[in-house]
């Protein structure tokens, strides 16, 4: 498959119904690529929709172990792809093959990863109370709870991880993995990939027997809105912009029935140097920061956008070395078009305040996103001025040098949410990292000590997350497993029977699973 | 303290800045009860806000162990109230000493049982993937991650239970559990029982030596808007009507910074009559139904409003039997007189509506409801009429009558969420039970076989939630031990040495806590 039919897929077949066509671009040249997509009409949401509102109960229904053996067969379809896939892939981002290779192998991972969770059932999250008829001044009924998929999901996936976070990324493999059906809004930075990877998806629904309309995919500018408005959507994965998350979490609200919206959206991941880190590697940290903010040309959520320094001599000179670094590295092309051009508008609102100085980078022009470095005033940060708040996508960071460990303090509760938080330290600056730990706790998701927060590991501890605006919700993560939680909700059954009951709730606890009876955890079936 | 002194608890300390004074009623004559109460100012509301942040950091800071001090001692001080007590909140609400006192001791148990759940640390949510340093391509550093508190948390308490779902209740132990310190708004219906219960909470802080503003009470009327868009908040529960429920999730989503609501709201919990069981039992039925709708005058959110049968002689048997049964029961006072008017307003509408037919019931009219039964044409529920779907709070209840099992099928997926269904079955009825089963999982949070809804046992595998518009998010629950965790979100720490992990994390394991180390549950230490 060299060209892509560019038809949705709504209940397992094709449809491509509607009139408008749109190009896949080349990332390196902007020229548009073969094939052409259809953008679905609101007939074709509404059925996407409706598919997967007929594939819930079916899906929903089938063991834990069977929705396993599904996210299983994706991963091996996805493995499967050849070098045309990766080729596609290449020219539709601009990434190299080897990041294209090695994100394929994270995607196939974290689907393995749930289809583990699916196995190992902690997700079920089986609780018993069992009756105690003799209780005084009234028995106590049977009472049993196991958590159940929320319904059908919309995800949208994320132009920087045309794999990880897309078609068959974290929030699809979640929504799966929680019996929940799934209508993907293809990204159009990357429709042909979408296209294979949906194709992959679908032979695997059809060699593990899945109902139809498990998983649909939709082409289209501006489709979003009706798919989040669609009564049989219930819950919403989202990676993007803080603009499109929020319109999407306005919608979600305004439903007659609202529902939840976990749209991962807008994070500058402050790092902080402490004073010892920077006496005793400061040159080393220079280049390890450069590397990192220029890192896949600073496209990630978790890509440091605030580096602050408290004054010192040391610092000063940090800043000096690092500024040279920053100077040092190349360009590189974007995603696309509209992320170049997003890229130098931030950069232009960077350079035009009055309280932020350039230090290093080339005048920003041409096809490619010139590395930069700014210094802004701790004023900025302690004012909360929006500009220092907000996430500018690509290789760029903003310097801030703090008078002192107060004024860290003061400007570390001024941020907003982030995804991340890092300190860089010594341990003799561990007890000055204890004083700021309970300010980043408040504020990230996710707390590093001496790395640097552009690796997502997917496993269980991790949290992809973050207060408000790096996430629409602080209570979920969007990478590893506990993803789920996000798509489940409780269930309680009062004095059902056995055979009403759903497996992970029986007496016998056929599935052999850890459960929480009469307030202790065990894999002992009941009497 | 007989006469309350009507000022807010902010910071600790007593506030009654406001000019506007209100009085608390006697919920049977309608007459003044002695006192005055403030109604907060805006600056007030800021500072109640203001005062649980501040009380945060210090808060979150404590150990479970000292948490769960905290609700031991609200729990001991609020069963230490005396007569004069249960007799304030009985002029309130009409209720009567018996009912106070039941809920009484299940308010102080359920604080109790949070405490057992921070003592049992499974909230904590610890997971922790050590590193793996040779690991190729890339080593994997180590990851762990627990569940914090939210922040602060506003509480908006119920009318309908004074106690357990009010000032020290449910949304209010789980909040403090979690680590939230609470902004509670009183309930006009038992301002002085609030005083009362906050009191006794604030004695509790005092002993156990929790921070000033650990717990906040503010009264008034429009009040809770300011406390909800306030940047301090992080988190509502509210138990109370769906306007109301609504117009906060509106408000909450419309705020710069999006918030969770826990909001539990209207459910009509329907009850379905399976043949067998009318043919074994119906008029042991026609009592126990007539019982649970009328008890407490039907000012539950769990009476059963909406009761459904298949036709056939033993159901229309099963009808004059209720109905004979309902015709029997006895005007009841209710909680006070807006509810009273809300609840003759709903038998308006419902005497008004071509479709629906009165059975049972003595006019509507005086200072006490009359229980009331009414039979609605299966197509209302078909159609989704807004009418059949909407709770009449109070002593009244609609039977409809479906044509066969299909038509059931059809009905119950037309049904809008629900935070009870209920069947009603002999064991021949099963099969046809676990046909309905699906469709009932997707309505409610809590399916009971053979009982009435309107007992909410507090315990670990208890669901009090259910899809909108029974609640906001059908996530949540706002009774059991899993009510904690609609206030915690999960913090992930990446190479953090254990000086700066919180004890859940630490390699000793210094809790003793059950935690998910490297996919597998262990409470041994680490190496």
């Amino acid at each position: 498959m060299n060209q892509p039919l560019g038809h949705h897929y709504i209940g397992g077949a094709r449809s491509g119904a509607g009139d408008t066509l749109l190009h896949s671009l080349d990332a390196m040249t902007g020229e548009p690529l073969p094939g052409v997509f259809h953008q679905a009409t609101a007939a074709e949401v509404d059925a996407a929709a409706r598919a997967a509102e007929a594939a819930y109960p079916a899906f929903r229904a089938l063991s834990a172990e069977r929705r396993a053996e599904f996210l299983d067969a994706i991963a091996t379809e996805l493995d499967a792809l050849g070098e045309a896939f990766i080729a596609t892939v290449c020219r539709e981002t601009a990434l190299p093959p080897a990041r294209i290779q090695g994100e394929r192998a994270r995607t196939s991972g974290q689907l393995r990863l749930f289809a583990g969770v699916l196995r190992r059932g902690d997700f079920h999250g089986a609780r018993i109370d069992r009756a105690l008829p003799q209780r005084q001044p009234l028995p106590r009924p049977d009472l049993r709870q196991c958590q159940l998929g929320i319904g059908p999901v919309a995800v949208f996936g994320a132009s920087n991880f045309p794999l990880a976070f897309s078609t068959a990324g974290g929030d699809t493999a979640a929504a799966l993995a929680a019996g929940c059906p799934v209508v993907f809004k293809a990204h159009s930075g990357h429709m042909a990939t979408s296209e294979w990877v949906a194709d992959a998806i679908l032979r695997a629904a059809t060699q593990t027997g899945m109902p139809a309309g498990v998983f649909n995919l939709i082409f289209g500018s501006g489709v979003g809105e009706g798919l989040v408005r669609h009564p049989a959507i219930q819950a919403v994965g989202f990676t993007g912009s803080l603009k499109g998350g929020r319109a999407l979490c306005d919608l979600a609200a305004a439903r007659k029935q609202p529902i939840p919206v976990f749209a991962e959206m807008s994070s500058i991941n402050p790092v902080i140097l402490l004073p010892a880190a920077l006496a005793a590697r400061g040159e080393q940290l220079a280049g390890e920061l450069a590397a990192s903010v220029t890192l896949g040309c600073g496209q990630f959520c978790t890509n440091p956008g605030l580096v602050i320094g408290i004054r010192s001599a040391a610092f000063s000179t940090f800043v000096e070395r690092f500024a040279a670094r920053m100077a040092d590295q190349a360009a590189q092309t974007m995603l696309n078009a509209g992320t170049l051009a997003s890229y130098a508008h931030g950069l232009a609102r960077l350079h035009a305040h009055p309280g932020i100085r350039h230090l290093a980078g080339q005048s920003q022009q041409g096809n490619q996103a010139r590395p930069q470095l700014f210094q802004a005033d701790a004023r900025l940060l302690l004012e909360g001025d929006e500009l220092l708040q907000e996430e500018v996508f690509g290789p760029a960071t903003v310097l801030v040098e703090v008078a002192d460990l107060a004024q860290l303090q003061q400007a570390l509760a001024s941020l907003q949410g982030q995804l991340t938080a890092t300190l860089i330290a010594e341990p003799e600056d561990l007890a000055v990292a204890a004083q700021l730990v309970p300010l980043l706790e408040r504020n990230a998701g996710r707390l590093l000590l001496n790395g640097y927060p552009t690796g997502v590991e997917v496993c269980d501890a991790m949290v992809h997350g973050g207060p408000y605006p790096a996430t629409s919700d602080a209570r979920g993560t969007s990478v590893g497993s506990l993803a789920i939680a996000r798509f489940l909700r409780p269930v309680c059954y009062q004095n059902y029977p056995d055979a009403l009951l759903p497996d992970a709730l029986k007496n016998a606890n056929p599935l052999g699973i850890a459960r929480l009876v009469d307030g202790v955890t065990t894999r002992e079936a009941l009497g």
